[in-house]
């Protein structure tokens, strides 16, 4: 049961390597009837690509989607939806160096034991440019729940972070800067951060802070398959994150009950919401919302001792185009594996019922 | 697809509410050919169960545990191994007061919404009652992978926390004191810190740290089911969990590349483990750790204003036998959870292969 | 990923070993808000039990279903629901002679070679007993599909068979006679057949035919889990079972297209239905019909030779309580497993929707 | 939960309509190191391909398979496959007038009803050209599974039966002639059948025998997912199927117990093998065997009435390029099929183990 789909009932596949001939995915489950912005999906795709500022990588691809399947005429057929996007910048010879190198704090030695051979170049299928599929899909999620807002943003970066309640940002600054800070005062110190942390070859981790808003009462599977769980999980598995927390997190574990409880008004909604929208494992109605921390990019522009496959210490040097900081390109990611997830339940909330 | 299945290969569903007949459980997936320890497993449950100590809720409770099935003269057949217990001590009046109530920062309201009906007696299904079934498999799965050491401990309660890298800490002690923490001098802090918030009638926060080791290289399932995705989905399915985090976790998101790499010894071991066990979301060999955040148990007996199913705002006051701290009995938990977590990638890994 | 899961929204896990403390289950995912008719679901149970006539097995067990969760006063709650059948008339000793013997044609031998652990007393999880828990969920979900009919019957034993289409029977004469035969005349005959048999000490196959009425149209998930390839796998998980065919079946293969299209009504229903309702995987509303070959019980009551562990032939003889034929003890049985197959792709179909 | 996956541990995932831009699909689990023999994989696919003879469709492709991930020189690296086959020879045009037709016993009224929205162009996702990418994914699987030997071959068309033991015939030859039959007497007569049927407009149906060999004891996971319940739906799932038997099939239900026993030989292999290679689910070490029942296209040349999306009865008639049996081209599918469930059956199987 190798681990490469998501989702239960709108289910992603993916599928592609860094340097291959393409990555792609198939989502299988996505409802018919739905009228896709093409223009949408690319733009989400855009969102994450490589080369676009200059404290990103700048390895240049376009990340042009093209599908193959599932729809027709514009419009979902309730068939599997087949995408790839072809990597036309592959430049292998970047990474022959590596062949038989594991660089500290990549995935080469894990995937070397476990698989007995890989496809080092760029990393392989342990390479973020993966990702990419998983925009693609969480675009035509987040169509199919389009009452559903979902804004992720760069909440901190290093030790600079936003010094605000997200209730005090205005999303629409999330794409007015690089960072993807909607604080714009924070925003310059990060990214003047990360300029500087560029510049001595080095790289530097950050959180992202994501919010889903119009949230409908129940979604969520107890007791395994709880709504902040499915999320974590989610969160846990995009390249480099360390840690994921909701509502209060870490901070609630330091709180008393009489503190912490989240009383309600007549509605059913909560005056405050430390609980961050999910009670039980399912969701209340008031915002959710979570933090993913990243660590820094491992692939430093410094000498670094690595480990051969002979057993023995050798001395490399990172180099080529990488991401000091991952984390303004995975905002996107963030919020398109938030739309999977609150896809899914959405899914399988419609089959519940009362009427028999 | 309801959500009360856990696992692929070695796979857990559980059925059963608070002060309905029984819980229990079936683990599908055991293989066969394993002479079971009973005695361990009681053991394990005796760890969860109520009642243990002054610190903990006072509902007395066995939790004794019956096997129906999967076993045959004490070992494992390689079917499925059913599990029941009985509850004991239901005191279903205790409850009849929250019938129509929705109880601040519990899940009567959002299980009403998305069901339509439920078990109000005791939190139902919603209750960490629930966990008692997982403490079950759990301990077969620490049986089934013997050689792996799991431990799990109270690491922080409120404010108090330990001021230790694990590695000081004697795992050996987290049994000696009712609060689960091996550092002594720190264990008494945090019981006086519950015994004084049980007094206010209040409840309190804290985190658990868990450890495993002697885990071999190659568990985990890239790139959805990495290894701590799936622990992370593991430990936020426990009740009261807000938050996880492994390795550096989110005091990596504040730090260089430079400086969170792990470099290599010639055997592939590495120096610093801010890893945490896992790179590209497969087992490295180094220990795995993680830490999971429990918020304050929502009971308090305090007055506190609730809702009911008619829309008024009404003050209740928690009753009743309640924890103070849920994190000392929340120990076994984290641990079940982790065996099986770890059992079921075991599972997976074996039939990978290399020789054809 | 161990077999003893069937359906994926509406989910059945069974547990239990002939001759264990107890068989039972857990049905996952059935819908909150149905109100149980616990006298129809003991009836199905009475239905497939043993001891019910002369001419099935006089082996004598109440077979009496006790629920422990997810119900509450009467009504499905939406968690699981776990229940259990107490093994009451084991008399293990009557086995004991077997404990290193291979029968011919049962499963004793691929059980101790797959699993190296057995429990052999009457066949372990290998007996048909295992299918009681099928009746329990089947009628649950027998009465949450409750405006479709389900009826089975037994169309043929040896090679005596119903010579008419099922249009032409009376589905309420099944119950009339022991051997579930509709038409009364052939029954008659069926059972003479079938005490001859038993007279011999000897056993006898059979067929059983299966009609679903009133269904859907949109009902199956192509291209893989097509409604009667669920359906198909639905009976051939029955023991006993080597065959399935629907609508024309095998006669279909000799036959002209031009012969067995179906041509169509205005309404969108066909003139002829050697489809068998279904097309394309998904059901086209007409009544959906297929029969299901039972082999002759492997137990007969006759000298045999029989393979040890050892690796000797030994003459055996069977003894006990034997039916004679399954067929009429498996009518309620393919009625089940009917029922969990349409209320698994009602649930499935019902997140289908194409408003967004 | 959509149906376009197979599998649990070795787990295809297709995509793609007729007359889309591409078919292809997702191998997710096969293992890593595994040499693959790609001529063996194109071979495969060209004898299913349309044009191969004179009684099959004439339509011409040349049905390329192109690997985009998963392999790296010539390995597969244990990350997904993924492949795609370019539809060259799309013809929309021929397909404009069925555009609001539902013509009988296809599936355009289902998928129509169903979905709401549909690709009619040659059947769309309906189409048996999806079969395609199975081929592609069960060649992977055979060689995987290589010492394992599946021979399938047409054993009928229409009333024109092999009447021999399948243990007498010569699999070399079944590549020999255009119907696959491996008789050649009773080939040329089947051959001659089809070009009558041919000249006629019309079409026939056929049955497909299939042996695998040299299968090891154990695989088969009771008591839901039992080999021969696998192997069913997996033929079942195919286009144009009716029916499926193993063993003794529809034969065994009318005989005796005694008759069909299949008693034992010291090494545990059977004198007889009416059982086909499978007891209670679990394959023990002898051929299994089964037959699978294929109805006759639904186009026929011939002028036939359909129902329009007005609900009018309207006069068409079938035109273009379409098989008059689909029997010989539908040969390695079924092994394909085959091929998939023994492989993922191995896969389950090899993570069992007795040691610890």
């Amino acid at each position: 049961m190798a681990g490469n789909s998501f989702g239960k009932l709108f289910k992603l596949t993916t599928f592609g390597e860094s340097h291959g001939v393409a990555i792609g995915g198939i989502i299988d489950g996505c409802p018919s009837g739905l009228t896709l912005d093409f223009e949408a999906i690319q733009s989400e795709l855009n969102r994450r690509k490589p080369g676009q500022s200059k404290i990103v990588t700048q390895r240049k691809e376009p990340d042009t989607v093209e599908f193959y399947s599932g729809i027709f005429e514009g419009v979902t057929t309730g068939t599997p939806i087949g995408f790839v996007i072809h990597n036309t910048n592959q430049k292998s010879k970047d990474y022959s160096h590596i062949k038989d190198l594991y660089r500290p704090s990549h995935a080469d030695y894990t995937y070397d034991k476990k698989y007995g051979v890989r496809d080092y170049r760029g990393g392989g299928r342990s390479s973020a440019r993966e990702t990419a599929s998983r925009v693609v899909a969480g675009a035509i999620a987040k169509q199919m729940i389009s009452s559903i807002k979902i804004n992720a943003f760069t909440s901190s970066v290093g030790n600079i972070f936003i010094d605000k309640p997200y209730q005090d940002l205005d999303f629409r600054k999330i794409e007015s800067n690089v960072i993807r800070c909607p604080d714009e005062v924070t925003a310059k110190k990060m990214i003047s951060k990360v300029e500087e942390i560029k510049k001595q070859g080095d790289t530097i981790g950050g959180t992202i802070t994501c919010v889903i808003q119009n949230v409908p009462v129940g979604l969520g599977e107890p007791v395994f398959d709880k709504l902040h769980a499915e999320l974590g999980k989610a969160m846990l598995s995009i390249n480099a994150v360390k840690g994921f927390e909701y509502g209060s997190g870490f901070c609630g574990a330091k709180m008393k009950g009489s503190e912490h409880n989240d009383l309600f008004n007549k509605d059913g909604s909560t005056k405050t919401n430390l609980s961050g929208g999910v009670q039980g494992g399912i969701s209340n109605g008031m915002d959710i919302y979570f933090r993913v921390a990243f660590k820094p990019v491992a692939t430093v522009i410094q000498k670094q001792d690595a480990l051969n496959s002979s057993g023995e210490i050798v001395e490399m040097q990172g180099k080529g185009r990488h991401d000091p900081c991952v984390v303004p390109r995975a905002v996107p990611i963030v919020e398109a594996m938030a739309a999977l997830v609150i896809a899914d339940l959405t899914l399988l909330r419609r089959q519940e019922s009362r009427e028999w």
